[in-house]
């Protein structure tokens, strides 16, 4: 065995794939302080803060309100894992690859899975999934807030009374969404709400915040089985995040330090602030492609995310071509298509800090040079200017 | 609901309890580096680095060696979830709190558990544990190293003929002991060995290492269920950590770097020398306690963990006024007992940084001062003279 005893150079980049996304250099601080204990008094002090911006973000009032100790995924099987009893009845909106998860997992928890799917370009169409699950009983209904795999937007205020029909907990996956569209646990009455840490929220990956109604968390104290997972057992980890400060895991503290910091900067934005933003950089975004003579994956405009945007790649240019250069030459990471979507999608993430005209400008322009270089005829600073003048019209 | 814009001042504590343990400032810098993206080419050149460098210090050169994106108790399902069917028996050597862990979890895997239970101050008695299986069949056969509970530390190589006769996969829990005390994955024969990131191997918590032996690595493929977990399914995670990178979720980029680097660190130190360090600064603590009239929970010197280190609290001393007492006046954070031990016992961790005569004589001095401010009449300055003479005689 060699060993190297080298350290491997990390190269500037300008994250404006899928996720991970920037992180601000006052959240790279706050991983710089000092570990303390789990069971410090000043650790309390900022898991109580942790968990108050947490409910401001997720718009709730919610009692169980923390970061899951691992990733996005860990936090969709959390949501699964403490509500589910084997032959539960579980139905799920697909569209794509993060949906489509859900029902997996739902599966490996013994549920009886109804996966209603729909067009990976559109949002579900809420007539069929009515029709669909007309009369049945469900213990969850989920579906995925902004399609990280396809950049669809699903509207999720509908979904509540569909779930009411079928007497079902309402979960869903804000992953990409929460920080920059508009989420509103308590408004829209969603029972299980989990998020990433690395995509709007602006903080490396590693933690899954999660919240959960007073009326879920019944069901899972209800529950005659424990999770099957005691790492994700909700009932075990709250009682760490409550008064009891009972011992369960030893946390990621210095994740904690760089989720507490980035919902501050978030928080002192404020959401809406965040949210517009996100939109107005979109709009920009989707301005600047068509000028250059691209179109987007989600034709209805009232489909697509604001943070994930999906871009057809125009007929014979060259997919990978394309990426390397744009991260060869002006160091900027854009995100391929996953799963079915490989090779006939871009995945552009506007998310937290590359929301702004500077890199939405840069990139366009970026890209521009790339397909020129492709051999796909752009007309030169069209896409620019078009995106210029959307950001100079919100100016006004 | 009031939003608190306030940073909250984190004091600076030196970490003597059982973890999270002292961070080298190296490790804080490497967390500066950027995020950039789970395919990016230059982050596989640093998980190719990682991985050979956890197959250094786990002394093995299993392929499945990677970090677990959680911290150590998903380790320890990681190891459960991907091995057990319903109905297989899973024998576990139990004599503190995360010994019943696994048992705990191996009972929510749907295993028949045999819990082998021994005396919290003691080794398990092998005599015992044979007869108890003798004629089993097992899956699995578990134990703990280093028990971070009591402080006891468990032989290892025997076990493997157990297992063998058993047909068992022999599983260790390394958490407490991994770059502290000698672990030699292959040559003891473990088949499936987890740590924690935030003891001896000195990187924040967040991150658990685990390796994998091909003949467990063919029993995994064999298993006709699906893990119950997909976040922890080790074959999904593994077609990410090799050369196929098929992307099952996004790492926590960061703390890989934290973890590249604090591995980096131990090993230019020398495993052996860092095993050495912390023999040396454990046999120091323990002369010093003696010689302040402190006795060792665990009675026989050969079954003391090194590097968790359990002082039984004495008559009519106020444990938690003793920990508040060093937090407050000296900064030291020890631990408390866990569990049933809560109350006559402290945990003084001597994990990574901490193994070293500045902190182990500071403690003794600290731990003086409490003593007597709680009316327990010390010597003075004879725990500090006592350690002293160990790391000088050591020095010749």
């Amino acid at each position: 065995m060699t060993l190297d005893s080298s350290t491997i150079q990390i190269p500037k980049r300008l994250l404006m794939g899928p996720g991970p996304s920037e992180v601000d250099p006052r959240v790279y601080k706050a991983m710089m302080q000092p570990v303390i204990g789990y069971l410090d008094p000043v650790l309390f002090q900022i898991l109580d803060q942790l968990q108050d911006r947490l409910r401001s973000v997720f718009r709730t009032r919610n009692t169980v309100t923390l970061p899951i100790s691992a990733t996005g995924g860990a936090g969709m099987e959390a949501s699964l894992y403490n509500f589910i009893e084997p032959g539960d009845s579980v139905a799920v909106l697909i569209g794509g690859l993060f949906a489509s998860r859900i029902g997996d997992i739902a599966g490996r928890c013994g549920a009886n899975v109804i996966r209603i799917d729909h067009s990976p370009g559109k949002a579900a169409d809420l007539d069929h999934v009515r029709s669909v699950l007309k009369g049945k009983k469900l213990k969850i209904l989920a579906a995925v807030h902004s399609e990280t795999s396809t950049g669809v937007y699903q509207q999720i205020e509908p979904l509540r009374k569909i779930a009411d029909d079928t007497g079902a907990l309402l979960l869903i996956d804000t992953v990409s969404s929460l920080g920059g569209i508009p989420v509103e646990v308590d408004a829209w009455g969603i029972d299980i709400c989990y998020s990433g840490s690395q995509k709007c929220l602006g903080c490396p990956p590693g933690l899954s915040p999660i919240t959960v109604s007073d009326r879920a968390a019944q069901a899972m104290r209800e529950k005659k089985t424990p999770a099957a997972s005691w790492y994700l057992d909700l009932q075990l980890i709250s009682q760490y995040w409550s008064k009891e400060r009972k011992y369960h895991h030893t946390p990621p503290i210095t994740m904690l330090y760089a989720l507490n910091e980035s919902l501050r900067l978030l928080l002192d934005e404020g959401l809406e602030v965040a949210c517009e933003r996100h939109r107005r950089s979109h709009l920009a975004l989707v301005e600047g492609l068509s000028a250059m003579g691209l179109s987007m994956f989600v034709e209805d405009r009232a489909a697509r995310a604001w943070t994930l945007n999906t871009i057809r790649i125009p007929k014979g240019v060259d997919d990978a071509k394309v990426r390397v250069y744009l991260l060869e030459r002006f160091g900027i990471e854009i995100g391929a298509g996953i799963g079915d979507m490989r090779g006939s999608i871009w995945r552009v993430g506007l998310l937290g800090l590359t929301a702004k005209a500077e890199c939405v400008l840069l990139l366009l322009h970026a890209l521009e040079s790339a397909l020129i270089e492709n051999g796909f005829s752009c007309n030169k600073g069209a896409g620019v200017a078009a995106a210029e003048k959307i950001y100079q019209t919100a100016a006004k």
